[in-house]
């Protein structure tokens, strides 16, 4: 998608669209939990019955994307197998089987005599999806729009063309038998459209872009709805001086190559210079053995780090076996290190020493801050959040993993009997503020 | 503000100012509740001493503004007389007695044996604060920053100069005499410099706009930094036809007469047409009689409204003792208009029948839903928040009126003892998910 530069104005047909499922999304938003569980029931048995269809379609989309010669990757993003079916549409029943977002009471007070303000929790509105090859990410985020009563967009990869219209063509058979309005999912397959999405603040609330670092940068700087997400993973371990070696590499390891293309896999290693030599004398045969390139500062190489590391790897995500390394003279230069290069998503700490833990914990300003375990940890499904829609590094909330919760929105509720703020102006009535 | 339409390059000085601001902000983000606290008596104290000081300049200020022939509503707003700088420091020890923000556990669980995760209250940063003439925001915004640990780069409106460069350097004092570091209050005096702010996202994590409408909406086209805060404040007042007529014509008149210039004033009434004739006989010589000017639709102009409405009166936020009427076929219709026109800031309902009253504030989707009172409710201090920092209308928390909760953010916590994700991947551990 790096190829387009402009972000085209929708055109009418987008425009019918749009306001189609804006109009689907308030009824949706009106439903009961029992109701929107239902329909995750109908949705996935809809995709159970039409699951010959599906797949025949993701062959199709398989065989002309070989024909392409798309990467290997991709391709097998693309592929839909039986398996990897069975195990979306149980994840749509899954996503029925948490509990209820909407409705929570997370403030009531009485105002004044007979003036009662309450905060409950209400869906978003209108979630617009942009999403690259994998259709299993189709179920996944129809499924957790509608659990939270919002409506949702979506545009996946034009090599799942195929598998998406036939999902989704099943979905909306779920949510029509179960009363819900079809338009509450609406699925956009040109290119053209899904980039004019990016310009439809008046339907569309929040967009959440799952795919390349690019795809999400491209749309953080050419949309004025609010992004949900992160482009780099920069990510940091730092290991003190007052460690257990062998904790510290079994951490370090794990960090880095458990799945080295993920977001919260580490991609500089930091290392005090008391443990330094100590560390990367068992360290480097055991990363070399596992294929992991090593990148480090003078120092380092100067203790047997074969490749040099310029400013530049600092600022790198590798998404691959490489790593960067630095010697630290103390916490505080780690903690420097950390705020100038971290993307903010997970950076951790190895000590044995709690000051220096809770210094460096403090300190780090990343919406993820670890110590004594794996950067890996950093993750809907471990943190038991039950599902993800991604993982947001920005400053204000939902930061992190960001499951249901991230979905929802709330309002103020304000019930009187006739008051007024005259009243109050001139003394006739008092305010209380009472907790209720 | 609105005749410049560019936003330019940060220079080296402002880059400098934000760097600075950036690490005094890491240093207040790790202050305690009761050094916070200290600090805001300090800065009071030092507004207190400085206080002569700081009237002088103001003098000054208003006599500059004066010869320019600026409006009397902006030199109005631009005089600080001894009673409103004392309110002023009254109001940051104020701030100094609400509950602190930071710290506070959201979650609490084991992920795994010896896995810890929590989630805690942390500041979002650095606040980017731009507002026009009133000198007294100077003072209330920098306690809301400090109280919640966050620094603040301010732009005021260069008709104040004088008095906030003063105010400014009382604050300084009061945070240095607390052992913080006074960079943590930035503030820019040229024009140049308040528009470039809007360029450093890597310094800057929310930007609070207070003034105009056209100040908003030109901020929030023209950065990339979150924007707290709302441009218009189009609020409906929907009069259905089981009401008690006097108490819906005193609830009408506040919400539009108590202060007309504010967001939360209404400008369009709906009136169910049963109630109409009833309602507009005693409601439109009340309303002249307080000087309102009276725009209808067609049915409201034939029952005694002087001035016909078109399609942009619904769209118009007045700020002033003007209202739009319309005549609707019952509750349905009621909320159709305002999901069309209203701003998302607040709507009301005046209805004896709960069922219509709970379908509206369910279906309008506003940061403020009311029932049976004056939609100038909406606002922080009436809601109990103590101080407020703005109104926020966008989709996404914080919605409405925001006080401390709005300038703090969350990061997660997670503490191990060596744990790594594979050992799960290979089921040598569990996950538990309890709460504790």
């Amino acid at each position: 998608m790096t190829d387009i530069f402009e972000v085209p104005i929708p055109d009418n047909d987008l425009l019918d669209k749009a306001d189609q499922l804006r109009l689907a999304s308030i009824k949706i938003s009106q439903t009961n939990d029992n109701e929107r569980i239902r329909a995750l029931n109908l949705m996935a048995d809809y995709l159970e019955k039409n699951s010959r269809l599906i797949i025949e379609a993701n062959i199709k989309d398989y065989k002309k994307a070989e024909n392409k010669g798309i990467s290997k990757a991709l391709l097998s993003r693309l592929k839909l197998t039986k398996e990897k079916l069975s195990l979306g549409i149980e994840g749509v029943r899954k996503v029925g089987d948490l509990s209820d977002p909407l409705g929570q009471i997370q403030m009531k007070k009485e105002l004044s005599e007979g003036l009662i303000l309450e905060r409950k929790t209400v869906p978003i509105g209108v979630l617009g999806v942009i999403f690259e090859s994998r259709p299993d990410a189709v179920m996944q985020i129809s499924s957790l729009a509608i659990r939270s009563g919002n409506g949702v967009m979506l545009k996946g990869g034009s090599e799942a063309y195929f598998t998406n219209l036939e999902i989704v063509s099943a979905l909306k058979k779920g949510l029509e038998e179960s009363g819900f309005d079809k338009n509450a999912i609406c699925l956009l397959t040109s290119r053209k459209d899904s980039m004019a999405m990016l310009n439809l603040e008046k339907y569309i609330n929040l967009i959440i872009p799952r795919g390349s670092n690019e795809l999400v940068k491209f749309i953080q700087e050419n949309t004025r709805i609010p992004v949900l997400g992160h482009a780099d993973g920069i990510c940091h371990l730092y290991i003190d001086n007052e460690v257990n070696i062998e904790m510290a590499l079994k951490v370090a390891l794990d960090s880095k190559i458990q799945y080295p293309a993920a977001c919260n896999a580490v991609e500089t290693l930091l290392i005090h210079r008391e443990i330094a030599s100590d560390f990367l004398k068992k360290a480097i045969p055991i990363f070399k053995s596992k294929d992991v390139k090593l990148i480090g500062d003078k120092k380092s190489v100067e203790l047997g780090v074969d490749f040099e590391a310029n400013y530049v790897d600092w600022q790198t995500e590798y998404l691959d076996l490489i790593l960067s390394i630095k010697i630290v003279d103390n916490v505080e230069k780690a903690i420097s290190h950390v705020q100038e290069f971290s993307s903010k998503h997970t950076d951790g700490i190895i000590t044995n020493n709690i000051s220096n833990a809770n210094k460096f914990m403090n300190e780090v300003d990343s919406a993820g801050v670890f110590h004594n375990c794996s950067t890996r940890f950093a993750d809907g499904f471990r943190y038991g959040f039950g599902a993800e829609v991604g993982i947001s590094t920005q400053a204000l909330p939902p930061r992190g993993p960001v499951g249901l919760e991230g979905l929802v929105t709330y309002k103020y509720f304000l019930k009187g009997n006739g008051n007024i703020v005259d009243d109050f102006s001139l003394g006739k009535s008092v305010y209380t503020h009472k907790d209720l």
